[in-house]
């Protein structure tokens, strides 16, 4: 990187603008596990798109390559520079204005640099609900989440980041602006280029900002903890669910046994709500507009029905807020619960919600035959079809040791999600983790039209460059 | 185009696949209402995915320009070929298989010759919901619904058609096919590619399949007809409808005095239920899974207090589902009503929904100062922000002379919806008719980004030329 280049960003972004201290950086160069780190000759934090725009032109004038960083909490390394220390890391943190809500309108105007529960907030203020919400809510960035394409606990309801996208603002690769910012319902003009961006991990270009849709908030939220024989019994309640709710249910979590059990043993104040250990237990909220109970009985009637019939062992509506929060804390901590049991090898992958059952078994079929003592945990977004396939090491097993078979174990099990139409990564996104894996599993064709795609808005390869594709 | 080329595509398709006399293929040169006629060498009418790819594969290698058609619905001429006589039209009316249904997936995989009522019925017989309706739909196929990324009259609830595609598997400009036939809720695994094809009126590929999402079939579904002063009061209604249901709106559609009249004087068996003539109305839907009576209390309750506060002027609620058909036939006689008043200049136009009062106001303004005594008939889809802003010949004026002031009213409304951050076509898309439009009103840059994405994925511009871009 030349020493006018750095002269000219940091001319351009001011003394506010810019860190180039180690300590400093230090924490815009890995990610918190530690997981990857990388190194860089700069931190550019531009406080205006303007100056965003004018950083991205010298560097495009350079050749110079840029990793765009939101609150840094993806678990891929999308964020993360290499280790060469030629990238610059350009973080959104401060473009964080929320530009203007419009409640009729249903939207809210954001810049990329907004933390999540920031938005989620200034819709609530408003009588109104941004439905994304995911565990790094209180750090990640709407840039981030969009270019990551999110999920999270409510997609069943209210769809991926991709979905709440109205418009967007996005500096291009040469630093130009793309204004995209429309909050239109409908329109029918052309190519609907804002999607190139969604779930490009900053490839393409670097959106700046977007405008989002909002919903009513919801008036009653009941939450409901279902023991089922297993996975299969749980994806035709969830049937049930939708069917006899009138779509009100906002998230379907699976829970197995022993997910439960590792959070009742390192969770403080974690209970069981159920007297006898139940095998399976999906995690139900239903949200509804409408206060007067309705969707509290349609709830009850449901699972007394499934009860009846035998499709449900057990089950428990949460009576207060305060016994949902104690429900959804089985949830919430089982990834921390897992940490004290030693070593995890982690998939985020996806199966047509049919197939979860069949997926489940075959996957733990497959991982045991090659070693029977690993303990299997999966659980998570079944509603979508999304389950965190999540293995942890022998009891005793050296923790080193376990985790050295990272790659053999994801080989197995990602062979079993493609050969069902799965997706090797539901919600995460691919950055450096699982670029070899993308490029193993995906058609040569696919890769042909995503190579394409990246050439022509980005011909020089300064976006983001080693991520995804 | 060669004789070689003829034949060898004759020869893929065997003879029930191909048309070339006059007769036969004229319905296919046309749209219904002829305002947009083409010529053609020949009708190509593929039996399977293999056989549509090859004859892809042939043009491509000739550089013979393709027209793909669906059900030659389209209002934009999107779907029919130029006067040259120089292209090939290849309609997908005999990929129509329903190749699959998955109900515990809420997924649906169909080729792209399927009618979209065949759709909906398919779904409704797996007590499924495919909720894109429109007035074409024993008619259209859903290839073109994707094509063109139809909207329609629930679109408030449950999106437009790019919203209910999970898959698609597209022949590409040179023949291969993509199989991006996934039904996945989740799949954050490189770009969205089937975003591309959605909505690009062929210009960019042929869709031959697609998945798409299916929901519960509401159990109940109520009605009512509610009186407002003006548009303003319409959509300060439709936030409190959504707020005050659980977001069980989906429909919400503006009806103004003067359509009313229009399909009173022409539709036998129309009645206005209301005793006194009231300036606007807008049609409710609420639609819920739960048959309890819940739903019709809140639409009950909201339409109450409205009343009260002087929201609502007047308003009935459908006590039978007949009784919900007749205020229906109001909405959808509106078009054909006004077939009967002389000519119509039409505006398929969207501003964000706060604004659509604001826009009716400044458009009606702008084209009374032009011809006082043309008639405003504003209708359709507000709760999308979305208004058929079509404005009627004055009384016994002359049609063509009437008519021929097309150009210079779009341009007065199309003016004021983009000084709103609107669109020039909400629903109907570009095709030939607003191509000009598009170059005028959208930004250089997006322009050349869409010609950038074109030029990537079909570098020989055979695909429908002439089209959107």
């Amino acid at each position: 990187m030349s020493d006018e280049l750095v002269a000219s960003i940091k001319a351009t972004v001011g003394p506010k603008g810019w860190i180039a201290d180690r300590s400093g950086m230090a924490r815009f160069l890995q990610e918190e596990r530690g997981l990857f780190r990388g190194a860089a000759q700069l931190v550019v934090q531009p406080g205006t798109v303007g100056e965003l725009s004018e950083v991205v032109r010298l560097c495009h004038a350079a050749g110079q390559p840029i990793v765009p960083q939101g609150g840094n909490t993806g678990l891929c390394g999308g964020g993360v520079p290499n280790e060469t220390g030629r990238e610059i890391v350009v973080s959104l943190a401060r473009l964080n204005r929320v530009r203007g809500i419009d409640p009729l309108n249903y939207t809210i105007t954001v810049e990329a640099g907004c933390i999540l529960s920031a938005i989620q907030s200034a819709a609530e203020a408003a009588d109104r609900l941004f439905p994304l919400s995911l565990a790094a809510e209180g750090s990640c960035q709407i840039g981030g989440n969009l270019s990551t394409n999110a999920g999270g606990i409510q997609v069943l309801r209210y769809g991926n980041a991709r979905d709440l996208v109205l418009g967007l603002e996005v500096v291009l690769p040469d630093g130009r602006v793309w204004d995209g910012l429309r909050s239109l319902r409908k329109d029918n003009t052309g190519y609907d280029l804002k999607q190139l961006f969604v779930g490009a991990e900053g490839t393409l270009g670097i959106i700046s900002a977007a405008v989002l849709k909002l919903f009513p908030r919801p008036r009653a939220v009941e939450t409901a903890l279902a023991a089922v024989r297993g996975p299969q019994a749980a994806i035709e309640l969830l049937a049930r669910c939708r069917a006899g709710s009138g779509d009100c249910v906002t998230a379907f979590e699976l829970l197995p046994r022993i997910g439960i059990e590792f959070v009742l043993r390192h969770m403080p104040g974690s209970v069981d709500p159920f007297a006898t250990p139940q095998p399976w237990q999906v995690l139900i909220d239903f949200s509804s507009g409408e206060s007067g109970g309705a969707v509290r009985n349609a709830l009850e009637t449901i699972l007394e029905r499934a009860l009846e019939e035998g499709l449900v062992l057990d089950a428990v509506v949460a009576s207060s807020a305060q016994q949902a929060k104690q429900l959804w804390k089985l949830r919430e901590a089982m990834s921390e619960s897992q940490k004290h049991e030693g070593g995890s090898i982690k998939h985020d992958v996806s199966v047509p919600v049919s197939r979860v059952a069949e997926f489940i078994e075959a996957a733990s079929r497959a991982v045991h035959a090659e070693m029977p003592d690993l303990r299997i945990v999966a659980f998570g977004h079944v509603g979508d079809g999304n389950v965190h396939y999540n293995l942890s090491q022998p009891v005793g097993a050296d923790k080193a040791a376990f985790l050295s078979h990272w790659g053999k174990f994801n080989r197995i099990v990602h062979d079993i999600v493609v050969s069902m139409g799965g997706s090797i990564s539901a919600e995460h996104g691919i950055g450096q983790l699982k670029r070899d894996e993308l490029a193993h599993y995906k058609a040569p064709l696919e890769l042909e039209l995503m190579r394409k795609v990246k050439a022509a808005l980005d011909p020089r390869g300064i976006m983001n460059p080693g991520k995804v594709i």
